[in-house]
């Protein structure tokens, strides 16, 4: 089974924090957006505004998250987001955020998405999308 | 010179606070929102949802804000909003929102609108819009 | 095992919509502690805002959702939320999001939530707090 | 006078659209904050995090904005923030977001800020902290 893996950085807003101190946990769920964003920007060579333009979606079926420890405004967090690549009708999304300043963990999770079109009507995964996925992620260990 | 108002009453999200232990001032157009949507249906006697299927909408082009007190999680607030019913070609909608417990005021602003079909491009507003904001004013002063 | 349950009734905001045309995934979350909030005022008798008044935090430390169905901008929801009455050192309050038009399930998830001090220390549930909880769902089936 | 200038780059994220099929009204505001803190970070030498552990606060008073074009998931915006450099009771940060790859304008506006400390209350912004201003911002033309 190939990977694709990549580590996106970013800053807590002060949107982002709540009267308790640390981060909303709602947040969460945006960054992990922006963590899979950049990994299909980077890795797969092609943007998910650029799937959604082939008209590809990939909505949100199922999210689990961890809340491991605090991050507080401006802290520059390291979100490594990682993709299974395989033939399956799903993509599933793995996460670890981290501090970057120490390594300490923020949360973990995972979302699990669908294919559809559209209209928001479930398709196969096109050939071609996972042949992109297949390449990009090399050769398999044997 | 006709108006349409009405008082919404909504209370702090957690989401919607910050750091500071106050609401986040951005949250601020997003209760604009609620309270034009709530005088629509309410006073026009037609939601915006039920505008959009008509392929009017609304866009923001120009919004103000005065931050005048804090508001905490949990406070109930009231969403005090008018639309002034004129022929013009742009909607304002002025917000006072205050402290439901004692009347103080927490932000003071206003919204401009323009009216445009589902691809963005300015339109006119419709005949049948303008009467029914009319009629539902009633009467103006003489 | 007893339990604590209550429904609550919010639209979509035109916020938390999406360029998919229904709500983005993280605004579950949100709706998820609106739901909270009102059970603990409803059923509880005292608020999660009085609760921390007291210095009793609940942090959220694990959410799961499913996302069932769509919800466009102003559909009715039911938030309804049920949470278990029991000794343990972490509350789980379990969620079941639906169209208040015709019951079509939306987002079906729970949260997990530590008890901690102002500090974020962890701390043992209160006495007085398990109790009120257990007077308030009443007495158990046998 | 003097002014500090910074440009800020980010993407629009998934969860700042609408169902417009544009960046929802309020983000706008979200991005000025994130268009402050790096041009104090980068041109003051003094994070606004570093501002507040030294308890002092810089709450929002006043917002203008001014929609003058559309901005999509993953566009690339340009945030180009300027502070006057006075000593005045009030700082006053103006903003111009475009986009990245063409430059068209997207939002404009400002937003004024006051000085105050950790419980809210307003304060003359300190000496140290003008001085601090003044010193990034080079000798004033004459």
């Amino acid at each position: 089974m190939s990977h694709l893996h990549d580590v996106l950085q970013l800053r807590v807003r002060y949107s982002e924090t709540d009267q308790m101190g640390t981060f909303y946990n709602s947040r969460a769920l945006e960054w992990f957006e922006c963590g899979r964003t950049e990994l299909m920007r980077r890795r797969l060579g092609m943007s998910y505004a650029a799937l959604e333009q082939k008209n590809i979606f990939l909505p949100l079926v199922e999210a689990h998250l961890e809340f491991q420890g605090g991050a507080r405004y401006d802290d520059l967090l390291d979100i490594a987001t990682t993709v299974e690549v395989s033939g399956r009708a799903k993509l599933r999304f793995g996460v670890q955020i981290t501090q970057n300043a120490n390594g300490k963990p923020v949360v973990h999770g995972y979302t699990v998405h669908a294919f559809a079109d559209a209209t928001g009507k479930p398709i196969r995964p096109p050939t071609w999308f996972l042949e992109l996925m297949q390449k990009a992620a090399g050769p398999a260990a044997t």
